[in-house]
């Protein structure tokens, strides 16, 4: 439904995976989407090559903002390509479309499915900043939290297996200590590896996952017409300038 | 995506309203539809003529079980037909199916548009029973409260103007005295008399349509492949028979 | 003090146990009350044999307002017969009297008792339908959670003891990993199987009764003249008829 | 059901009502128990006259930890005669038997009778110590605030039935500002004025006597069996002398 | 930063540590208080040898009131020399000048440099004590719980490397089944027993000294001019005698 | 105690004020610091001129880390200069030493002197910033809201006397809508205004300057050897590179 943009807020074509693995999502995420939704993938220039802490969340946002700023036109809808929802309110505020964070999208779509929702993520260091995110959202009832595989977002590739074998180890722990019943994958990363059918079969509960949730969230979001609320994103009195741009 | 089932726990065809109103409302969700998706609108029979209490609630809920076991095939997805979700659990354990709530899934879209949710009813003595929903679902924190306009379910489409400025005028006391910044109709009824969008312009903020945001809600999550938690809902031990079924 | 309806919203009399089990509840509650209180317990035909699922406290309600309907006069106060406290604010819109839910006035008072309240019910699957009237209730902060013993209420009676055990097991998992306090025997056939006295001296914290307690409770608001607030609980503006009474 | 001591923390004899109001409370109190409870009344000597402030709370705990250690017998349920329970967990701690307090007892009553509980109290002064204690109470979500009438306890008698038309004044107040559906008398001096039922009929919801709800909640505790929790209230390991035993 | 009172509340010189513990604390606390700043520590005749339950609060309190009011001057802040700050809100409201608990300065400046705040106290028995000011403040969202060493407060001294080894191993616990990320140790005579800093080595996150805490707290509000809310803690009507000066 | 660095987010020497309003607000700041506390204040080039919006917010994150890593050594503590703490946890990740944000240090002080904390702020949208910050940090329960004088940030200067009278009103509209008992300044410009001392007059309840609080919040940390939890907020597992420096 519409246009789509995924845009990733760090560096990818600058990191090890490079212009290939936008295209390999961009791939990914079209063949998930609608018959009558056009996905595009971009990425951030100068944005961080992976988002693992608050730090690098911080300096993904400014450069997000002027990718898309340098953009021609406007999708009708962004899909911040981060599970910790980076700049979700700034693009709000400044850009006239739908904005859909993953962490958000799939924790509202999870809760629809059961009542203790959790999360599988990479890092143990990544596990407070997932906390603070469903806190902040208002959400703390219905969040069981987040466990860690302990693998970090650029070697996920090497040995997608394994990767899927922590994960549903860690989704085992979270069921039996957290009593949690739904499941969500932590991380944009895991999302196009390809493990949450894995992981389901070895849970035996549902598993949200993130980057198709967003698109169909955001498919969602225009086929209603639906915008974020000006009242709560006001439209920043001055220009914004980022410091690319500044320059 | 998919066939989609908008199952009014009611008995529409035995009211003033009858068969008809069952294939308007089926007209106009198809016309919402994604292109992939077939919709089908069936009632409750038995069920109670329209759904304004706890009691009838209550009185919906073995209709529509009733109802849904004598269909031929089950669909991809269910919506219960009622904006306070009566019956939704108790179906989700019953039902290999998704199984979509109108009030739980516009609660969670409207939060991903603002930050404190609001809902314009039709009358007093709902308001109640929606925040025990509210709260139910964990979402207090989000929720803005309930406002009605005092039009009974029944003869809301005497005068859809009317009721289309009463619900600005509840939207915008809402805003005023609850800090709302997100609307959700809190009534089918209200789904498809064709006031959200005149609504939406006159308290310019997002006024989410429960009938619109169930079916793409459902929708995404058959696209998804994402179906009730059985760890949450799981399915009853012995077969639990209906009083119609009894007989 | 006054009438109390001991209202089993299951068919027991079309099960195994039959009308003995009712005149064996009755002794038990009469036995309990206060000398100017006089117990009446009854079934709801039609409604399901026991109540181990959503889906079965969505078709106990019907026939229990059914029930009631059919009596010659009103008790001064209704005991809902099952824990989970199913159709409880529908009872309160219909009938102008007392309601009392076990699980509500069990909460409540064991809150009174310490500070983190805990149950020990039947099923695994039914721990899910306590937490969420836990949270309906508002009272999150004050629920340590639920545990189940794993024998269904149709199997309770064939080893008390053996039950009794397992209960006080339950129990001092909850004490251990869940901070719990007070216990709530979370099954109404539990109530009435004796073994809160023994699992009162094998957790040494208070065990309440909930059959016991949903009596106190009645007697005491009966007693205080008081009765379910009509601004929360509205009287159904049309008659609510159901699925028996339509034929 | 059995002897319920109503110990007013306040040096009631001292003060301008003296031990004359003890009797007519007593009275009071026993017309309004089960035929087999024996009420008794006693006051704290060395205890404030009134209790409007947490400094007169904190001043009223020692002379009646005094009071209770000076009598020869304990009885079975002791009722903190002061609405913001003064010293309740103190007392768990020191005392085996029952102890109820008449904030904690009507509020969780209240709760069973609606949604949003709200305390109409004397002065506005009380107002940020109740909202403590439902704080502390993890009750938060149910608390619709108190509203005082500013009238001081011992001015209260002067005028019953202004004070009576100001509970309904504040009672409104509470109804329309903050949506309160059932309400708490939030003074034990109001409880013995007899404005309870004119407050019931000028505000068309319950209204709950917090003497008569202690009383009726000692009761029923000791009809149960149910005394506090040792594992929240535990015996202090040594003696606690208060200042007026060390003399 | 002006004249802070350390005041305890209970009647250090009868003890067994007597008045020179008195002088060894205020050695400590004028070694960390800053240039302009000085201490002095008092305490409270008549007040229990330690405080380990809500009974030894209450009779705490009194005393404390006594005792300051003795005082021939009032100092610019009143530090409540005991962890669970017994007689808080009293003293602000009887008193014109700052008024610093340790347990809430602690957990409010905890709270600012982790995210999951909790509590290694004494004993098992204080630990529902600590659980209800936490709640109190409103602050159970970042509140991890508290753990005991089960050591009394009169025998801490015996061993102090014992003691700080059990607080490391108690504070592990926490972290490992609470997710604590920041302690607070929660017993002013821990505060004074120099375990702080091999605590925090042995947990690897800070471990907040609220003895010290408390100090710098209350030079923090009297450079900034800043006295408790008259609104929240209005001045009593009238006076308020305790037992002591009654007579 | 110890050095301070106030580290403005954006970028003020490009802004009509210019670098001649750092040296006043350094005399500011070092006036009010402690004998031994040396005050440096410092903007970041490339960030915003101001800080209005969450736009803004991202916007002035990556400068400020810049700014701070192209320092010759780090300060003992620093203070994000902006009222709503943007980059709070990523400078907390990246600096090995205290970093104290004005919102979070405020409302935990202001939450020691009252119940109910409102902020008065510049721009109603602003409003939701704060409320989500608020949220985020857990004390939802002790926020009464904010409420703006409408006044842009670079406009504040232009009318000290009026903007003093304009928070007054805000503050007594939050005290009498919203039960506020404590307010904070919700602007850092507001800080540097001289208006808290009108502003405390004009409500006669506590205002708390986050200017002020935030710099002895940064003087107590360093005091008590605090920094902020290493298992909360972890060092970034790679080099963090904004864009500045990656050019």
């Amino acid at each position: 439904m519409g246009r789509v943009l995924y845009q990733i807020p760090g560096d990818m074509c600058a990191g090890p995976l490079g212009a290939a693995e936008l295209e390999r999502r961009r791939t990914m995420l079209q063949g998930w989407a609608a018959a009558d939704t056009i996905v595009e993938v971009a990425d951030s220039p100068g944005g961080p090559l992976s988002i693992e802490s608050h730090a690098e969340e911080a300096a993904s946002v400014a450069p997000t903002i002027a990718a898309l700023r340098r953009r021609a036109y406007l999708p009708d809808a962004i899909i911040v390509g981060c599970f910790s929802d980076p700049g979700l309110a700034a693009l709000r505020e400044l850009f006239d479309c739908a904005v859909v964070g993953p962490f958000e999208a799939s924790f509202h779509l999870a809760a629809q499915l059961g009542t203790r929702v959790a999360v599988v993520t990479i890092l143990e260091s990544v596990v407070p900043m997932l906390d603070r995110v469903a806190w902040g959202l208002g959400l703390a009832a219905r969040y069981a939290g987040a466990a860690a595989i302990d693998v970090p977002v650029l070697e996920l590739r090497d040995d997608p297996a394994r990767v899927a074998a922590l994960v549903v180890e860690a989704g085992r722990d979270l069921m039996t200590r957290r009593h949690a019943d739904v499941l969500v994958l932590g991380c944009m990363s895991l999302s196009f590896l390809g493990v949450a059918e894995h992981a389901r079969q070895g849970v035996a509960i549902p598993v949200v996952n993130p980057a198709m949730c967003a698109l169909k969230t955001a498919e969602s979001q225009v086929a209603q017409g639906l915008r974020p609320s000006r009242r709560c994103y006001a439209s920043p009195r001055k220009d914004v300038l980022t410091v690319e741009e500044t320059r």
